[in-house]
């Protein structure tokens, strides 16, 4: 094998480490797609359901699918009564991403089948995961501010269901719809740390349950999905001192980063982003509120113009940029947005980890085992002689 | 960059990721190193608080560091009321592994600092986690067997301490010692598959616990930790068939392996075996039951006199084979195996999320985030124009 030194400690940028087809980023044309589709046709025209389809069955559902994927996912909303008793034993101060991480794997108990490693039984973790998710993050908001869980209501989508077990209100149709688009957007986004996580975990064959909530781990990260929590307490803390120019040049001068503007992987603009703006600007207007949209094209202008003048290079806003106050006007927590990102995230890392545990022998990795450097140079490139207690 | 592709679909086998100063598998010499030291030394000659030393503190300790450190995981060995509360609702038959992967994340929730990344709490964390492991796992066998749980009982070393959990009763000294030395074996092996998973969840900073709780779902998967469970059925199959060399010649002619023979990376034997077949004699003889050495050593000369002959190759154990007679010698029930390699590996683990958290800044990876290859056909190489749902 080549030499592979220059990859050392590059956490893997730019290293291919498996075939996919379940989606792909075209960074320099700014394009994503989700099994064939850009992602500007699907958040657009279809509903979350539908690419929840797409991604675990590879095509759109005619509409007789979908009724059935639909009734299929209502059908798993309920969490097991087990399950919530757990959740009303933790400190209501607990993190919500730590919450949920735990609750997967408590999931699996509840379910029979849980380590069986055939397709059925992945689709059909897969659908009662997708399903339960969200009922497990409006469980705990519930149930940390001491109510009991909303119920789900099978007459609603996913994205309306998800709104009402929060709040216990039936959502109006444009904050509903907003949400669905939200979940299109966020549901697949190819090999990023947490998708990356759930397949190196279903590499050793551990259960899906076992690889999702790894994903959630990983998701929690402030690098990965912390990032549009942390773009709505930037965006409070510009409002709250009132000068945004001082915030930027304080951030930037200390070497720090505007969060949500850049992207690792699109180098031209994320289309995801020109998707939320619109939204957040819609729904401010609609609850009268536009101050968390009027802050962020400020910001957004202000950083394009200082990044032109000072390296000569053109920076965009990323997913997080805009979901942050989209999500903050629909009146979700600020501290539920990294779980939100879960909700629909999990439609893709359960695709991703089928697509690890059965596609076809030429095509599946093995497990995921790296080699590293030994560097330790305690008493010289690799060995010591032992060294006895009373001489230590 | 250069051309990567030959590794796509490969495991990442053989590719360097990142420096390390924790631990070197020398595959030739078949040696283990942890930070300068010889397994075989280190078995021998330390215990496991001294490798948990080791492993975070990068020395052995002098007599006045390891009161200290001994000290300092006795006084967290106590799990939260609330975590014993919610281990009480789960179902008796849950799966130990789904267990512990759960729990971790809910240890965070009574940790106040929990999501704090500096070296002081990090420290802390792995003591926590080292302490707090042994706990869950016996607390969860007790619960599911209807027995409140064990007090842990600070006189007791941390090997003797998890038997006294485990079982209720203060172990004798040489099951106390071969314990200890079991601990010292699995605490650590380099860039493996849940070592790796706790590395990337860390790399997005997410806290210890959650890179933790990754790791865990990463070593239930059958290729990883399972494999001790699987030596130990097999061992009772073939009792049970009492068909040795039938036994063999099924598994291999239908393409399968004889589980605990040959390593991925120790291709002249794995040290580690070679301490823990001795201990599974004499732990054998000390219960007047040698029926599993026994059969593992036949085992072990068969299967290498066979592969010797048809492929020229030799093949040795790796740890799980006899760790897996020891275990059950001691009265380790099956499928607690696993998360008894979790008790162990804990020291390592925590020691790779600390070097991938505060490593120097030229030698910390990145957010672990390859890339992908695109093979998606739905409509050629990338996109498909959009179908709506009337011609779907």
């Amino acid at each position: 094998m080549e030499n592979l030194n220059n990859i050392v400690n590059t956490g893997l940028r730019g290293v291919t480490v498996a075939n996919t087809k379940i989606s792909h980023v075209d960074s320099d044309a700014g394009k994503l797609i989700y099994r064939g589709y850009l992602i500007t046709d699907l958040a657009e025209k279809t509903c979350f359901e539908e690419v929840v389809n797409l991604l675990l069955f590879e095509k759109l559902p005619n509409p007789e699918e979908l009724r059935q994927l639909r009734t299929h996912l209502a059908a798993q909303r309920a969490i097991p009564k087990s399950l919530v008793a757990s959740l009303k034993t933790c400190p209501a101060d607990s993190l919500p991403m730590d919450i949920l991480q735990a609750a997967i794997p408590l999931l699996a108990n509840n379910d029979p089948g849980a380590a069986e490693l055939t397709l059925e039984k992945s689709i059909d973790t897969a659908i009662r995961l997708i399903a339960e998710i969200p009922t497990i993050v409006c469980a705990w908001h519930r149930i940390r501010n001491g109510m009991d869980p909303v119920p789900p209501d099978p007459d609603l989508n996913h994205a309306a269901n998800f709104l009402y077990m929060l709040t216990g209100e039936v959502p109006d149709e444009q904050t509903a719809r907003f949400f669905d688009i939200c979940l299109v957007l966020h549901a697949e986004h190819s090999f990023n740390a947490s998708t990356f996580s759930a397949r190196q975990v279903a590499s050793t064959r551990a259960h899906m349950y076992a690889a999702i909530s790894a994903a959630v781990g990983s998701l929690s990260g402030a690098l990965h999905g912390g990032a549009n929590t942390r773009v709505m307490r930037m965006l409070k803390e510009i409002d709250e001192s009132g000068d945004m120019d001082e915030y930027i040049s304080r951030v930037l001068n200390s070497g720090g980063k505007i969060m949500g503007l850049g992207h690792a992987v699109y180098k031209n603009g994320d289309p995801r982003a020109k998707i939320l703006a619109p939204m957040s600007k819609a729904l401010g207007q609609s609850i009268g509120e536009t101050r968390w949209y009027d802050l962020s094209v400020l910001l957004e202008e202000k950083t394009k113009a200082l990044f032109k003048a000072k390296k000569g290079l053109d920076i965009y806003p990323n997913v997080d940029f805009y979901s942050a106050s989209v999500y903050y006007s629909m009146g979700i927590p600020m501290d539920l947005f990294t779980p939100v990102f879960a909700v629909s995230r999990i439609a893709g890392w359960a695709a991703h980890v089928m697509e690890e545990q059965f596609a076809g022998a030429s095509d599946k990795p093995a497990l995921y085992r790296p080699s590293s450097a030994y560097i330790g140079d305690y008493c010289g490139p690799a060995e010591c002689p032992f060294v006895a207690m009373d001489n230590r």
